[in-house]
């Protein structure tokens, strides 16, 4: 049971937009125990999408396709479906009504005739509503292989997967059960822990695979299987997982199955009863949105500030001019007060506070691109130490968050 | 002159992790004038390779290859370009110097046996230097065919397509030019833009194309075109552009090229010596740090507060606590008075405020979820607008940045 993703779109192959919806696509048919050979972006040309489709065909059982079914003259992945199919384009008045529904009732006049444009739909197709926008998702077969056909855009095309596409692919096939369980591991490197671990991964079975995904300060360890017997499957992984944590134990900050860093940072928190509040200055409320992006982030976040500028460090957090003066405002110092005085500030148990350098030319301190200070306020103290993220503005800021909840988590579970 | 893409790894088609790679790498071949004829994404399995590289062969003049270089068990990306090749691995001397030297700067440690693994390259690769890491690039050549292998590390992979792979591509082939360029327009759809455009659009020669990318409040029309002299393809799309201009005059917001628009608009604050300040609830950061993640924001933004909790927008920012009993903590009442605070407590010439309900439950409010209302205080007053940005929480937090930036940028013309 194996699926191919074809992404049409230009965009993507002139590198305008990254293509987000593969990934979601591929994790959901992972949870259903499809697995995804191949995913391929292809340019808005009738013989390239015509070879794609007929390749893809050749190789798996579904085919889920993704892109070009705007109003507008450059989409013409209907026409080119149409064409492989031999069929003809016809009109569909479920979607016709539900077209003047959307308009009706989000935009509040009639629909333009280009809109009832997307109403035509190949003979052939199963139409699939979409609930969000005008262009309907389209089931087609062919020789036993299924095409489905979405639109780009990400929420219109996660809608129709969810209602329609994988409970029909759930009815339609039986199904192996995938297992993966990823150990999140900050602070060390992926040969180092390769090292540490390299008596197990030798001994791992054969139908658990293992994965070494490394970023910006941190490595995720991913364990793989999969099988008929959905218990026997999970429990395998699991054995391996209990031999291998204690082999890992510094570095283990959790499951990425069971949510990001922030969000077991926010359960714990939420456990627990206590709060936090954010002082970031070089990182400018990237720690702060990374929290608030999860639903439930009230129950625990109860603010933050940026002061950027440097006198509003002194100002609005009442960090002192004589401190800022004395250490330089990219300094442990000022991070340790920074993360007093917005934990005072907010009134929470736990504060984070960054002060550093993003880059690229040197702000109001000498410490050179890259440096960056964290303070970790607690209920018993603070904290502060000093890294070096290297010099890509977009780097430094992304290590010094991940590298903040790192420490954060540590804190937590020491106070 | 066509490139292909192949990215190895099956943690992205599990959807583990977003490809951005090929986006980067799409953008960097198309400055060269080099189109990509196509991006596919195949598993860490030795005959999936193989057949890949075949493929890709056959349709194109360059193939670029990230990932699956790692010193670990799980990565055979060199394996099995050996095998393609009819070749074998050696080591390389440079390599190794290279990785004793990376250890003893940065990590302080001798390298372990598994990191000099990293050295072995296929006999008949040209190596290119990675200064990032221990999986140096590899260059090699097939009937006329370059294959260049490349670690999928973001920054590793981007050092390396800098100082190595875009230099040689431009020694090595006679290119043409390409140029895109793209109007990002706010507030309107993208049927409405074809029937606005459409007398235009018929007329467009046919070496000129046009395509519609909508997202989330904005839609973006990108023109593009090709050939061999720079100057002619560059004044055909921009003759095109001049005709176009008049016709979207209320919705264009500046040109993409020149910048996403916040970088538009920290061009104008620091052009007028202006001043932003933040105040962000529903949004907890996300405005903050889309200004701070490009260069320079400090010359214009001043900081920023995320009064989260609302009794943190009395006490921090100084609501009055009757004007949130009386209309709601999200009421356009307090995204004004939001504003006209933190413009006073930073001291800048312009601020913006959200409060409002991102989901996926009700909060401190009876505003369904989805309502949110963004205020703009000006050097001559504060403005607010309430929307409804549905009931997806990254949506709500993402439409409620787009449009706050879109008003902004309105009123900082029109003040």
């Amino acid at each position: 049971m194996q699926a191919e993703i074809i992404t049409i779109g230009d965009e993507i192959l002139i590198g305008q937009i990254v293509d987000t919806n593969s990934a979601y696509i591929s994790k959901a048919l992972n949870n259903i125990g499809v697995k995804v050979f191949q995913i391929s972006s292809v340019q808005d040309e009738r013989s390239h999408i015509l070879q794609a489709l007929k390749e893809a065909k050749s190789r798996v059982d579904i085919v889920l396709i993704t892109g070009g079914l705007g109003p507008t003259k450059d989409d013409i992945t209907k026409q080119t479906l149409c064409e492989f199919f031999d069929d003809t384009l016809v009109e569909n008045q479920d979607v016709v009504a539900q077209i003047h529904d959307l308009f009706s009732t989000y935009i509040k006049r009639k629909p333009l005739p280009s809109n009832l444009t997307q109403a035509l739909v190949p003979s052939k197709a199963q139409v699939l509503p979409n609930s969000f926008g005008t262009a309907p998702g389209m089931w087609m077969e062919q020789d036993d292989v299924v095409f489905v056909s979405m639109p780009g855009v990400p929420y219109e095309m996660k809608a129709l997967m969810e209602e329609h596409v994988l409970p029909k692919l759930r009815d339609a096939y039986d199904r192996p059960y995938i297992y993966h369980k990823t150990l999140l591991t900050y602070g060390e490197g992926e040969s180092s822990i390769a090292d540490r671990i390299e008596t197990w991964e030798s001994k791992l079975p054969e139908h658990i695979k293992l994965a070494y995904l490394p970023s910006l300060g941190r490595v995720r360890l991913r364990l793989s299987s999969s099988g008929k017997n959905k218990a026997q499957v999970i429990q395998g992984v699991e054995q391996q997982i209990d031999l291998l944590l204690p082999m890992v134990e510094e570095i283990f900050v959790g499951f990425e199955e069971e949510g990001a860093l922030e969000e077991t940072i926010g359960k714990l928190l939420t456990q627990r009863e206590q709060t936090l509040s954010i002082a970031e200055s070089c990182t400018g409320g990237r720690i702060a949105q990374t929290f608030i992006a999860h639903a439930g982030a009230s129950s625990y976040f109860k603010g933050g500030v940026t002061p950027y500028a440097t006198p509003m460090k002194v100002s609005l957090l009442g960090v002192s001019q004589e401190l800022i003066d004395t250490h330089s405002v990219v300094s442990s110092q000022v991070a340790e007060a920074m993360a007093i005085q917005v934990k005072a500030l907010f009134n929470t148990d736990f504060a984070i506070s960054t002060t550093g350098n993003a880059g690229p030319s040197l702000g109001d301190s000498a410490a050179p691109v890259g440096t960056v200070y964290i303070g970790i306020a607690t209920p018993n103290g603070v904290i502060t130490e000093e890294f070096r993220f290297g010099k890509s503005r977009e780097k430094v800021i992304q290590r010094a968050t991940n590298k903040a909840l790192e420490i954060l988590r540590k804190e937590i579970l020491k106070n």
